[in-house]
């Protein structure tokens, strides 16, 4: 293909190679302040739809929007020092506004959880206040040493998710919706990501939780990426914010919390889960382009008949775009795969004579030519089609790149190339030490069929370790 | 009305009874940081409503969104020293970060212009790249000594759009197109809120600017409050960033820029528009609850027939939820009052024997019987009616409220309840300042006919003047 040599190739270069996704792809560019990012318009496309369907996955399962403020009062980070300890060195600070210097400096949030925290307390009386189950999308800041776009910056967009409610199995059930029918569903059904799903060691988990489940993908270089987590924090976070409920006895309850959330970095995900040596590569329900209509030649005929497509596949529900833009054929078409757009109708004299158009999919590069008034018809078949190969060629290279192994030295030689599955009695306490020395972490646990265990189930585990982002 | 004892009334105290609302409604809250605000499920739900019906008729316009960083270096602000004159004493800044001392301070965006600005200089190539056409959904933050729940706080949610032209003509149009296309028609159309479109006259424009549209509207207060406002540039702000084209002919131009943008603000606007003692006010086609079903008693049958209700309004189409809450009918009645959703359907035992229910107006207190069988369909009429209904309130309002005047004097006299509008030429110089001097200001320039003149205009043209928030 021409567009190989617009690009790094992965063997070649991952790490460039990605640079040069997001770059020629027009996702982002770096911001004038070291570590922030500035999302274009097609980046931007893609984080609005991702935010889209999971947005309607949080509804759907009962939670409600709300906004809290980005400035924090520097004193509330330190009302739970647990929480606190994982993030100071990342903190911004703000000193001086209004013109003057300020009594109390204000932190620039790192996460909204300490403020959440104290307005939970405050909304909550009774049990039948809760569940209270809310969510936030905002920009959150930790100050990053070695950014890298999408997956480390020091400014980033997500959402975070806090519940609060009565009994600890309310929440476990909870969260466990939340894993289930908002990400997981999200990431295999739209993102086309499989992933595995566990528990994290407790080495692993997030300040003052009592349990973090995660989502770990596969990336192309053979590293994992955490796409999305979800904690269940018992009452620890409830004992630091005194958020109390009254039962229905009349007695002062603690509440239960959960928090989970997924970010920006989602589409570093899906760069390094689909992309290719020609680009980017965005699977159909998630694209905000699903079919680029490129004329051949620029000529009134052409053009005529490219917008007639364009109009028909609109109708038909598909979300389309007509290149009249400049340069080469040649060159356009390098452009539309290097973003990924799933499929491609060439419009051009020849075809229109025969009252036909040929589509290109951007997986495989199979051609095929379809009349003009069976496009409309056609088209969505072939997107699923293509959705539905994308997830199981993620699939398989997940399958592929997951290595079961009888040893932590066998682990670490194997997570050069993917995931190592071992038992986890293997490698708790020494092992894990001896991985991470190598750069290597343990992921998530598992039941030995693929399954979640619970925070403190004990005895048949496994657990899946890689190198990581 | 029950209601009434809940809030202050407007009469008796106007700021109290918008503060109550604020709060009984459950919109907002003051953050823990002084001007900061934490925007409640209902009142976000009402943001998301304004900001999903801007956005459409923002991308309608053919503008992209992206996103800009929050942090900006210290230095960008001295670019363009007029537009930094107004914002130094309200800028935000951060000066430790990742554990140390910045060696240049960063500053919270009080808008993102400078940095796209930046940026379009960057993208901008040749006359093929325009028109940019750009919008950005964000926080921003601008330090408020005196806030305000949604009118003023030191952190707001907005959109800014920025957009690039190789002429000043097409700057121009497209300028007005985001005025009556965007927000006039959302405003019209969606908050029911009627303003007077008009010109600011040369004190009053936004720095830079060599044009600033804007829409009044007309508070239940007798203040103005702007709504949206449109810039227009020139070439002032490409000179500043240095964003030029190649024109066909092969010459290197500057750009004409214009900036336009809307804010959480608008919830204000909202309040204090349609408001009324007995609470919020929310148009149907805002509202994300159009239809509160409340249950009479809660007995079985009668729980079970609101559901039934429910659900055959949101099969037609209708945002609606069910009160299963707590406390007395009355209590319930009233606080989905101050919530302002516009029509309440009372599903009780008595009714339900003649296999009807009791539909009740928010705005009139208007009571309809309808049959269950017949509610899906006459329902959405009755959101329309109301609809209908608020503009035609309110733009009676807007005229009672608007008094023709002759004289300065008569105009600040005028002033103390809504608008005066009177010849331009009677004011302009000596009159604005003499107006200032008792808080009254020059609101917008109309022709006599009401429409929009250009920035150039002179002759008969009529300025509209009132108090303001």
């Amino acid at each position: 293909m021409a567009s190989k040599s617009v690009l790094t190739s992965q063997s070649e270069d991952f790490p460039r190679w990605y640079q040069d996704v997001v770059a020629k792809a027009e996702l982002a560019d770096n911001g004038p302040v070291r570590g922030t990012m500035v999302i274009r318009p097609y980046g931007y496309a893609i984080w609005e739809r991702i935010q889209g369907e999971i947005d309607t996955r949080i509804k759907a399962a009962g939670a409600k929007n709300a906004y809290f403020p980005l400035f924090i009062p520097e004193s509330y980070l330190s009302k739970e020092a647990e929480h606190v300890a994982g993030f100071s060195p990342e903190l911004a600070v703000v000193t001086h506004a209004g013109g003057e210097k300020l009594a109390e400096p204000v932190v620039v949030r790192p996460t909204s959880e300490t403020v959440i925290g104290e307005f939970m307390a405050k909304w909550i009386q009774s049990y039948r206040d809760l569940p209270l189950l809310l969510n936030q999308w905002a920009n959150v800041v930790r100050w990053e040493l070695r950014p890298r776009l999408f997956l480390r910056s020091s400014e980033f967009l997500w959402q975070e998710g806090h519940t609060a409610h009565a009994t600890s199995d309310d929440a476990s059930a909870y969260a466990i919706r939340i894993q289930n029918d908002v990400y997981n569903d999200f990431l295999v059904n739209v993102l086309a990501a499989p992933t595995y799903q566990g528990i994290k060691p407790p080495s692993e988990r997030f300040a003052g939780a009592i349990n973090s489940m995660t989502c770990e993908g596969m990336m192309r270089d053979g590293k994992a990426l955490q796409m999305a987590t979800t904690h269940e924090l018992g009452q620890n976070f409830a004992k630091a914010f005194d958020i109390h409920y009254q039962s229905e006895a009349g007695q002062a309850e603690l509440c239960y919390t959960t928090s989970w959330g997924a970010s920006t970095r989602l589409v570093g995900g899906l760069i390094m889960t689909h992309g290719d040596d020609a680009g980017l590569l965005v699977p159909p329900r998630l694209a905000p382009v699903q079919v680029i209509v490129v004329t051949v030649r620029d000529e009134p005929d052409v053009i005529e008949a490219a917008d007639q497509v364009a109009k028909s596949l609109l109708d038909a529900g598909v979300r389309v775009e007509v290149d009249r833009g400049r340069g080469t054929f040649g060159r356009r078409v390098t452009d539309w795969e290097i973003k990924g757009v799933p499929l491609r109708v060439e419009v051009g004299p020849r075809d229109l004579a025969q009252g036909v158009v040929t589509v290109v999919r951007r997986d495989t590069g199979a051609k095929s030519t379809h009349g003009l008034g069976e496009l409309a018809g056609g088209v969505p078949t072939l997107l699923e089609t293509v959705q539905h190969d994308l997830l199981a060629r993620a699939q398989s290279y997940l399958v592929e790149h997951t290595h079961d192994v009888t040893s932590v030295a066998g682990a670490i030689d194997a997570a050069k190339d993917g995931f190592a599955r071992l038992a986890w009695d293997l490698v708790a306490g020494e092992g894990e030490r001896e991985m991470n020395d190598q750069a290597v972490s343990v992921r998530c646990l598992q039941r030995r069929d693929g399954s979640m265990p619970t925070s403190d189930e004990e005895g048949d585990l496994v657990c899946l370790v890689a190198k990581s982002y």
